[in-house]
C-alpha cells in the first residue's frame, strides 16, 4: 500500500494510544443530541429522556493482551467481559448488557470456543449482565475478542474523568500491584515450563496475585458501598493501566494536579513478598503495573471520616489547583513526578 | 492447550456459524427486563420506557473479510461502519451511534490508520451517526476492525426476522449479485497484477459492481420510502450473506416457507454482463453471492400495488403456511430448493 511510509515519525510506536486517538478523531462532529459523552472517557454516555446509557468497547488480541500458554480459555472469557464491565462501573453506572465478537483461527476447536463462552457466561451471571449479541468468525492467525458493554441508569449521578475540585481527596479501592506481580509469576513459570515441561510448580504462595491477573473482578460492590455511605464521587476512573497513568487522566480532564503519598498506597502483603522475590519495588508495581481494575476517584474533603471508616477504601492523596504537577511524596519525603507511563498498547509491543 | 482435540467433529469448520452460536449461547439466561431481543436477529433490542435501542456488533478480519491488496483503507473504514448500520436499519431503526475498535500490526503507519478513520468519518457524516468510542491497539499480524452500531427509536414498529404471515409478499430493495461480481473482478485483477505489476486495467465497464463491493450503502432511504408509503414490514433482514441464506433466516424465524420466482430477482444489466464474462449464472450470484446490503422484507398482500409502483422495490415471491419448503421457480418452471448456502465465515475459510 502506497499510503504506508517508511519514515520513523509515521510509525505507530512513535505516539501514544491517546495521542493517536486524539489525532484521528478530532475532526469528527456529533450530530445526535442524545450523545452526551463521546471519545475520551472510560465509556460513552447517551441520554434518552431520563435514561443515561454508558457504552464501552474493547478489543483483546492474543499475544498482545493475553498469552494462552498460561491463560485458561474460561478465565479469558471471564476477564474479557469483566474489564469492560469495569469501564461502565467507573462511570458510576451498573452494567446490564454485553455483546461479544470472537475471531478464531481453525487451530481452535469447538470446545475451545465453548470454554471461552463458559467464562463469558460466568461473568454475565455473576454481574447480572445479559449477552445480547456479537459475531463469531474466523481469523488467519490467533484469537481476538471484542466486547461491548452497556449499562443504564435513571440517576443523574454519572461520574466522568473530569469533575474533580480543588482539595478533593483522592481515593482508591482495594489494593494495587497484585495483578502485575501475578503476571510476573506466570511469565516466569512459562519460561521454566519451556525448559522443563515436566516441572510441577507450587504456586500456592502466589495465589492472590495470580488470581488478580487471571480472574480480576470489577468493583460493582464499591458503587453500592458509596451509595450506602451517600457519597457521590466528583470524578472516577478504573485502574487498567497503572495508578500513575490513571492519576494523569483524572488530572488532565479536571485541570488540576494530585499529590499522593507513597506510604498510603494500599499493597497486599503477598504482593510485597512477591515484589521482594522479583526485586521489583511494590510502589512501581502499583504505579505502572496495571490491570488491577480497582476504582480511583475523588470526593470532597468533608467525606474524609466516612472514607477512613471503610474497609475497602484508602485515601492516597488530594488535589491541588495547579496544572501538570502530579507527584508522589515518597516514604523518605522526596517529591517524584508522576508521568503517564502506564501500559501502552503500542509502545509495549514486542 | 489440552482442551483442543484433534478429532474431526470438534473442528470449527464442521458446523455453521449459526449452529456454533446456538450451541454456545443456549445456556445463557437473561436477567434484565430491558432485554427485548437478544442473540439471533440482525441486532439486539433493548427497551427503556418508550425508547427502543437496536445494537449490533461485527468483527472484520484482514484476509478473511477483506484483502488490502485491492481494498483501499478509506473504503474499508467506510464499509466497516456501513455493514453495521445495515444491521440496525434491517430492524426498521435509524442508526445513531458507532463504536469502532481497531487492532493493527506495526506494519501499519499512522497515516494508514488515519485513512481508515477518514472512511469511518465519511460514513458517520453521510448517515448522521456519531462515533462515540472504541479502542485502538496493536496486533501481532494483520488488521482487525470491530464495530458496534446503535440506533434508537421511540416507535413501536421494530421489524424482526420473525413476524411474516401466510400469503405475505416477499420484497427486495435495489438489485442483487453486483457486489459478488465486483469481488470476482477485483480478485481477477489481483492475479493479473501479481503476474504483471505494470498492468493498467480499464475497469470502467465494471464500475457499478466494483463500487457495490468496495463502497456499499445501507438502505436507510428504503426505511423512509416505506414510511412515506405507510407500509410497515412484517419481517425484515439485510442481505449480507446472499438472498438464499436470508430467505432461510426469515423462513426459520417465522415458521413458514417462501416461494420466489427466478425471473423476478432484480439484477442490473452490468451485473448480467459481468456474469456472462465470468460464466457465472446471475441467479447464483444473487442467491449465494452476498454483501449486497439490500433489504429483504415481507408485507401483507394488500400492499401489492404500492410496492409495484415503487422504483426501488421488487416483489420476488410470497410466503406459504408450510415448513422447510423454501424454493425458487426457475424461468423454465422448475422448482429448486433454496438451501441456506450463503457465505459462511468458517466453511469458506481458505
Amino acid at each position: 500500500m502506497d499510503n504506508i511510509e517508511e519514515n520513523g515519525s509515521n510509525d505507530i510506536q512513535s505516539i501514544s494510544e491517546k495521542e493517536l486517538i486524539q489525532r484521528i478523531t478530532k475532526s469528527f462532529k456529533n450530530k445526535n443530541s442524545s450523545t452526551k459523552v463521546d471519545i475520551g472517557d472510560d465509556a460513552a454516555i447517551l441520554r434518552f429522556e431520563k435514561y443515561n446509557l454508558a457504552i464501552s468497547q474493547d478489543i483483546l488480541v492474543e499475544n498482545v493482551h493475553f498469552d494462552l500458554s498460561y491463560v485458561p480459555l474460561k478465565h479469558l472469557g471471564y476477564k474479557s467481559v469483566v474489564v469492560n464491565i469495569s469501564d461502565i462501573i467507573s462511570m458510576n453506572v451498573k452494567p446490564s448488557h454485553v455483546l461479544v465478537s470472537i475471531a478464531v483461527s481453525n487451530r481452535f476447536k469447538i470446545d475451545a470456543i465453548e470454554e471461552i463462552y463458559d467464562g463469558i457466561k460466568h461473568a454475565c451471571s455473576y454481574y447480572s449482565v445479559d449477552l445480547i449479541g456479537g459475531d463469531t468468525t474466523s481469523s488467519n492467525k490467533g484469537l481476538m475478542i471484542s466486547v461491548t458493554c452497556i449499562g443504564n441508569t435513571n440517576s443523574e449521578k454519572i461520574t466522568l474523568r473530569k469533575g474533580a475540585n480543588e482539595n478533593d481527596l483522592l481515593v482508591v479501592s482495594g489494593d494495587l500491584g497484585s495483578a502485575y506481580m501475578g503476571l510476573q509469576v506466570l511469565e516466569r513459570e512459562k519460561k521454566v515450563f519451556e525448559v522443563n515441561p515436566k516441572s510441577q510448580p507450587d504456586l500456592s504462595s502466589y495465589s492472590y496475585c495470580i488470581e488478580r491477573q487471571l480472574k480480576p473482578e470489577a468493583r460493582v460492590d464499591i458503587l453500592n458501598h458509596l451509595k450506602e455511605m451517600n457519597i457521590n464521587p466528583t470524578s472516577m476512573i478504573d485502574i487498567s493501566d497503572g495508578l500513575s497513568s490513571e492519576i494523569n487522566h483524572l488530572s488532565d480532564n479536571s485541570g488540576l494536579s494530585f499529590h499522593i503519598y507513597e506510604d498510603k498506597i494500599p499493597i497486599s502483603d503477598e504482593t510485597k513478598k512477591v515484589c521482594e522475590e522479583f526485586k521489583i519495588s511494590p510502589t512501581i508495581a502499583a504505579l505502572n503495573g496495571g490491570e488491577d481494575y480497582e476504582l480511583l476517584f475523588t470526593v470532597p474533603k468533608r467525606f474524609k471520616k466516612k472514607i477512613e471508616s471503610s474497609d475497602y477504601l484508602t485515601i492516597i492523596g488530594s488535589s491541588l489547583n495547579k496544572k501538570n504537577d502530579n507527584c508522589m511524596i515518597t516514604s523518605l519525603g522526596q517529591k517524584i513526578n508522576l508521568t503517564s507511563s502506564g501500559w501502552d498498547a503500542f509502545k509495549n509491543e514486542g
